[in-house]
């Protein structure tokens, strides 16, 4: 892997990563699938379920288990893995829900995501409304697991309490009002509006940016590091979180609907602010390549010796074509 | 106060009551006003707090708070009283949350509550839609304060880890598919069904009992008790949450909308399934008492010795008026 070196530091190619990211996807699937039941009641489990399973590109659980390799340093420790995987969950669960109620009709009424029909019409507003609800409150429900004397049988089960908390504490934080909510209530504020730069930023600093960074930072705790090295890790995560919705805003304007698997054209259509229309095209471009650098800049300054794989992830928000 | 016993359990006179719950409804109303903030962004705290503040009979918060002043048994311990707090605050921000999302028009399409316009029609529908969202949020922020060393200033900023992720996970666990959400997704699709008693207790048993019950019980985790008491306030908790509910059918055909301060007759012109379609008018009066009934018999067997103001709020859920 040493052949890819980037401003200093280790990172995957292209085809190391999809190799990476496939095992661990892999692992992300199949809990979602257990976790999201199918037995709540009254079609709720399969609202939920459909919601969650088989889309997206997971890069939120993705960057959890990223950053809870680069902090465990090689390390093995069975439970923090454990609880990295239901931190990887609870966030895409998060994050799954607020694609629900975004889609509804009194929000951004999307038809189409992921290719799909959107919850509320395949299962109607109510059990949307619904599902969304559920999915926020099993988020957390899977980071607080009733802890057993740990044995080798029930290593998943079992988080430290503190590490618990710790959890809860980052993604409520990133979910609520001075997070994803926060950014949605600003969105729905500024339709028509002339955004500055300032404010464009702090919009998607909580939109968006805030569920990404905390994924960094809930993988990050399962884990132990230092303050210095913990403020690096939330450098990384700020300037990769703002990346991430710098090239959303380009390939709302440069992709089709097809290969999003969403509206395209849609912001610009609904007249919300957007990089694109604050800086033009091209200046949004250079800027998502100069917060690539900047991520990459806070990893090498981080010390991590394992941390390729959150450095490729970062490459992969700014190089997508989806 | 040992003039009212009844079953053999101390309780409070009505008088006595309303003198305990206002000394704890002022701390809950100011704790709530404190942590609700108005400074979300773009309207979302003016929202937030409309759902949350100057209204409701904080049911939730003093079972929180009676259950914490039961399990600690006389013995002060500030840390834990300020762990109840913030737990009968996020309790209630659970409560508002469900309110504002269940009066939108895709579930019951309600206009007026607490006697004032409902979340929706006073801010829109997507801000509510978001308002609630950032209510359960913050409820799990609430639970889980960043700790510092305990000092006389930071008190109420301070919960152990272990407790934290017990409130958490009784939390999750209440609001989510196996509960309160799961509930609603049952009320919704039996409209205009012939449910029997068995499957109306369920859907009342997650939709409006898990959240009576988990109130209980994370007044009951901020102590520390012996399984056998914790089945008792378990038995406590259900038996007094399913009153409640039979007392809410029996009130929707024989109390007015001002008296309720919501809409009355709504269940019967909207053909949900009632205790009351089911059972008849006096035998849900009935029904109602024997729940009381059962709920004082799990306090006597609990052997509290500071169970009273518990064993009123039975008696007041059973006996309300609105």
């Amino acid at each position: 892997m040493d052949s890819f070196v980037i401003q200093g530091i280790q990172t995957l190619s292209p085809a190391e990563l999809n190799a990476w990211s496939d095992k661990r996807l892999e692992l992300v699937e199949e809990a979602l699938s257990n976790w999201v039941s199918p037995d709540a009641p009254a079609g709720l489990g399969q609202a939920m379920r459909y919601a969650v399973l088989d889309g997206g590109k997971r890069l939120r659980p993705l960057l959890v288990l990223a950053a809870r390799e680069a902090v465990a340093n090689g390390v093995q420790d069975k439970t923090l893995d454990a609880a990295a995987l239901r931190a990887a969950c609870a966030v895409e669960l998060i994050h799954a829900y607020s694609l629900v109620h975004d889609d509804m009709p009194c929000m951004d009424n999307d038809v189409l995501r992921r290719g799909k029909p959107t919850v509320h019409v395949h299962f109607g507003e109510a059990q949307a409304l619904l599902a969304g609800d559920a999915l926020q409150a099993l988020a957390f429900e899977l980071l607080t697991p009733e802890n057993q004397p740990t044995t080798s049988a029930n290593t998943l089960s079992h988080i430290p309490d503190e590490v618990q908390a710790r959890l809860c504490r980052l993604l409520a934080k990133a979910a609520g009002f001075n997070g994803m909510a926060g950014g949605q209530a600003i969105d729905l504020a500024s339709v028509g509006l002339a955004l500055n730069e300032q404010q464009l930023r702090e919009m998607h600093r909580l939109k968006t940016g805030a569920l990404l960074s905390a994924s960094v930072m809930m993988g990050a705790a399962c884990g132990n590091i230092s303050a210095q090295t913990w403020g690096c890790l939330e450098r990384y995560g700020q300037a990769m979180g703002l990346a991430f919705q710098v090239v959303d805003d380009v390939l709302d304007v440069t992709a089709d609907s097809v290969t999003l698997g969403k509206t395209a054209g849609k912001d610009a259509a609904n007249d919300k602010p957007t990089y694109v229309s604050l800086l033009g095209l091209a200046r949004a471009q250079e800027y998502a390549e100069q917060l690539l650098h900047e991520a990459l800049k806070a990893l090498e300054d981080s010390g991590l010796k394992s941390a390729h794989s959150l450095a490729a992830l970062a490459q992969r928000v700014v190089n997508r074509k989806t």
